[in-house]
């Protein structure tokens, strides 16, 4: 009964052979492999359009370096308060874009609000030299409250950034859950709807280690070649991130572990729905599920092994809580099993 | 015939294997499962002293984080003149140590001398506020020309950074090959001749990606985290470091296969003692080798596919060339086969 | 009628007269002057112990350096969220202290809220890599909003802050304005209130540019001299910073002009209790109000040409305020003249 | 006989009487009065095209922004072995400059050689991501060593720089000195010869404080706003900066100034071509003069009172040097006098 998180599961046994597979021979080292160029290419293929792609280490590090491409003295990047880079990265984006700020708008459900984007970037104006100036826009795709972005909701997002002359940047740590979530293609979800640059995970999906910076300008791409490289995350058998990749996209594997992750939060959501016990602080749009637990049935579950994280709640859930409730977060993961789900829920 | 580098090569099957393995069931992220504390266990019985063990994805990234931990403003780093952050690292020391600034110092074949080191940090008085202070020394063990310091050199520079009251870090890309060539123990290469810090990498030894930063001062530990973190080089999946670690430690496979990468450069050494076409420009003490070969030879070698790099002369080694020779890097790795050193040495 | 700022005003005639003084002859550079000297002692005996002192050119560079000296990986500086450090030092503070956050605190009229400043740190529990970890508070006396800490206000940020294990900086643009408001000694009002670092401005009350930043630990000295040097504030002719404060503290005058300003605030507060025009957000501390004031009168006011900026109002006054007025700053200076103060009021 | 720097000098009464004028009166701050702008006109004016101006504290500040105007990931800077940037800066370029690496080029006298410039860019090959990339050359006119660059020595310099993509940066602390001495035109010694930006000094040549970057290229000027904010270089009261630049370039001050010191520092040299105790290291082209000097002349000027610096000598001059004599720096100043010159001779 591991909910913990996504990254508490290992790795697919596909993803697994396919580092078995590349561990054989020489090649070229530093990006420039066979495998990585035909996996680059893939990228190209599913996102429909030729794209710069750049294999790093961490999330942190995809987030972080596609900040630091947009850096400006006094730079101001706007975000959702709970925002991965605002709350989890230790300051990495600060720290790879020298001297920026996070900015943080709210919006409910983990979602920016349009209207508090536009005010927050307003509070900037152009020329006002003491403020610092706005740089970039960064979303999260599925969000970190598990939600997703509709489409038309991203593309809210783009106009305003768009009208303030910045760039978008989206998170997608989780990027596949929300893709199989809303039916889109990649192409939809991204560069049609106006994201210009990426954080592509795959790690939380069943890769070990495998993330990648897709650039929709390639333009761009030049100087991200030594961004990435001052930052230390050039590989040198960068290969076995392209091994990686080249697994996760072979026959959509991609997809259907996450349809199975979504398919397992979605199980817990329904054992949740009939539960007088929990109940769902918002609906779930990925894997990630945040429930509203009375701590009676909280320490049963535990003590029956389940794993999970308490959660602080926001003032507007908070509204919504009893005394003796707690907010939690549930994350399934492509190695969820449904016995799990079910143990979990009967223990409920 | 790949010589290359060793980063060309693949992985070793039993590190393939161990990370196979690693890939079920779950366990906690973020270097706190029981794996990774197993080898940092391990480490600690290798180097015969409790000692902090970061993994990080990149030699680059333990190098640059060993000297952020040291970082003064106005900070000096001392490292011989084609020392790896010196030359190949695209300012990544620089970024991490903010401000700092790196000062070559010479040396024949790769190795700091002691005196220009003494000489180097004699120009930086305390409290001239002008020329900035110095923060650190920075060797490379096996050095970046494929010789090894022996264990009165390390301590001759150690003794030098100690007086000038400096922590001494060395980077240990090629760790197991100095190591082997010695006949040395970890700790007698390490902090018994007065290494503060050490970049232990796998990588070009037979791992995917598997680099840790030892400190043996485990007092600077808790804000190693933090810089790790900040730095992303924190792998929520870490376990795979680790996986890679525990087989590479396991019946020392780490020292077989460096003994056997040494001793397929020494069957090339041999080789080239025997031939009129090509000598060593010095002696190798690791599995790389620096070597004076004619143009002629170098044309056929590679129309017959040996794969290695032409390599800048320094002025001592120019003055021994002739016109019609160049100066060439071959590189061997656990990979190497007996059969390819003799293919090569033949079309020689 | 030049209420817009206090750096509007130019500098007291004494302070102009000993910069001609100091023009001539020759002296030591980089503030080692017998009058760098001499005036360092000064500060000394006014603080009634052994401080050290750095002469900076802007408030903005003291208080980058003040918190850089205090820098963290993944540090995080709690301020005011109005502070100056926030939102008009163009991220000075986190590109002086690289990779630094700042975290806003509420508390009304600019004074941080004691409940809140403990609540903000303890969000950042130890140990939780994710989250950054806290490195300094951040207090501004007078605050930005004109008002000022009691000696007891003080002494409660600071207890919070010492058993977090954090140091105090206070911003001190406007020092000498709270100090005679309060009427303490300046040693009251920092160290033996817990404050362990001060930001001293001189500029706003009389000079043309004399800044310093005083440490009361002065084991801190040794490295602000490299980080003040790598900041490119370290003055050649530092004299003619030394000769500013010179005449600032020669006679008292310093307080003197607070004091008149002071003055002309009050006067201005009382002019606005008097009328049916205008109001106090909040009671003024220093030479800087706040004042509600309608929209017709304002009209009036600039077109017969009193300058003086409209000023953002948070949602807390914002509730007290009709659709036809607006919020404003009104700033005195060591030159505002009473026929000024009068003519202003007169015309609202 | 004070000859140990021209910023042990104090300010010229003119300037110090523009600082009283300016002392008077409000006036709008951040570089906006009107002083400020009539000052910024009549650079253009000077430099016979439109420039955008900036004011700043330190000559350390004018360079490090110039250099952070230009930066890039992985940067590499060309100067001077012995340039101001790389010797007497703490790496204050290396911190505005993000990471940036200065990239020593030998010559003699002071000057760039052009091939070895051309050949230190040489090494960075574009697209080779290890070693970085090259983002600026950076020179020095006067040079550290008190010489010149011609016109057509300047032209070359900006051809390489030119034909390799780079911008060209000239460090003018001694600005006005190298000018007079060529006879030149501020046009013809910058923009006419290829140079981008120029570091405009005059805290060496009789102001107290006033420094500025002259941007050739103004497309750049909005970003150098927020830089210079960022950097806590934007002064509140700017006009006291604008002031003495005023009277700097009154009826030709600062022309006058600099024709005085060069010819206090020709007196001096002619002082030495008639003795046999001391003679030039190398020809002077502004106020400095390095002169080898017996050790026992050095002692009794020393006890006369007179106050300069050793220096330490490159090899080239060493070769030249006797044992008993060493190399020292004569500096002259606007407040030099020939009887201070001529005490000096006579003590020699």
């Amino acid at each position: 009964m591991f909910f913990a998180s996504d990254n508490w599961a290992g790795a697919h046994p596909d993803i697994a052979q396919s580092l078995v597979d590349a561990a054989q021979g020489f090649a070229p080292a530093y990006g420039t492999s066979d495998l990585d160029k035909h996996v680059e290419k893939t990228f190209s293929e599913i996102f429909e359009r030729a794209v710069a792609v750049f294999f790093v280490g961490t999330g942190t590090a995809a987030n972080s370096l596609a900040l630091a491409s947009f850096n400006r003295p006094g730079g101001q990047v706007f975000c959702h308060r709970e925002a991965h880079i605002n709350v989890d990265e230790c300051n990495a984006p600060e720290f790879f874009a020298t001297g920026a700020k996070l900015v943080p708008v709210d919006g409910p459900a983990g979602k920016i609000a349009p209207e508090a984007l536009a005010a927050a970037i307003g509070r900037f104006p152009p020329d006002f030299v003491h403020g610092g100036q706005p740089m970039a826009v960064s979303m999260t795709q599925a969000t970190e409250a598990g939600t997703a972005y509709t489409l038309d909701e991203i593309a809210a997002l783009s106009d305003i950034a768009r009208k303030a002359g910045l760039p978008l940047h989206m998170d997608g740590a989780r990027f596949a859950n929300a893709l199989v979530h809303l039916g889109a293609s990649p192409a939809e979800m991204t560069w049609k709807r106006g994201v210009d640059i990426l954080s592509f995970g795959g790690t939380k999906n069943g890769c070990w280690c495998a993330e990648a910076l897709v650039l929709f300008d390639t333009s761009k791409a030049q100087q991200m070649h030594f961004l990435r490289k001052r930052s230390a995350q050039l590989f040198s058998k960068s290969r076995f991130i392209a091994a990686q990749f080249d697994a996760y996209f072979r026959n959509d594997l991609w997809l259907t572990l996450a349809r199975h992750s979504n398919g397992m939060a979605n199980r817990l959501a329904d054992g949740f729905a009939a539960s007088d016990k929990a109940r769902l602080a918002w609906p779930t749009g990925s894997n990630e599920l945040f429930a509203i637990v009375s701590n009676y049935a909280l320490k049963t579950l535990r003590e029956k092994g389940a794993a999970f994280y308490d959660w602080p709640a926001g003032p507007a859930v908070k509204a919504t809580m009893r005394e003796d409730e707690t907010l939690v977060r549930l994350v399934t993961s492509f190695a969820t099993r449904e016995a799990d789900v079910d143990a979990f829920l009967s223990a409920l």
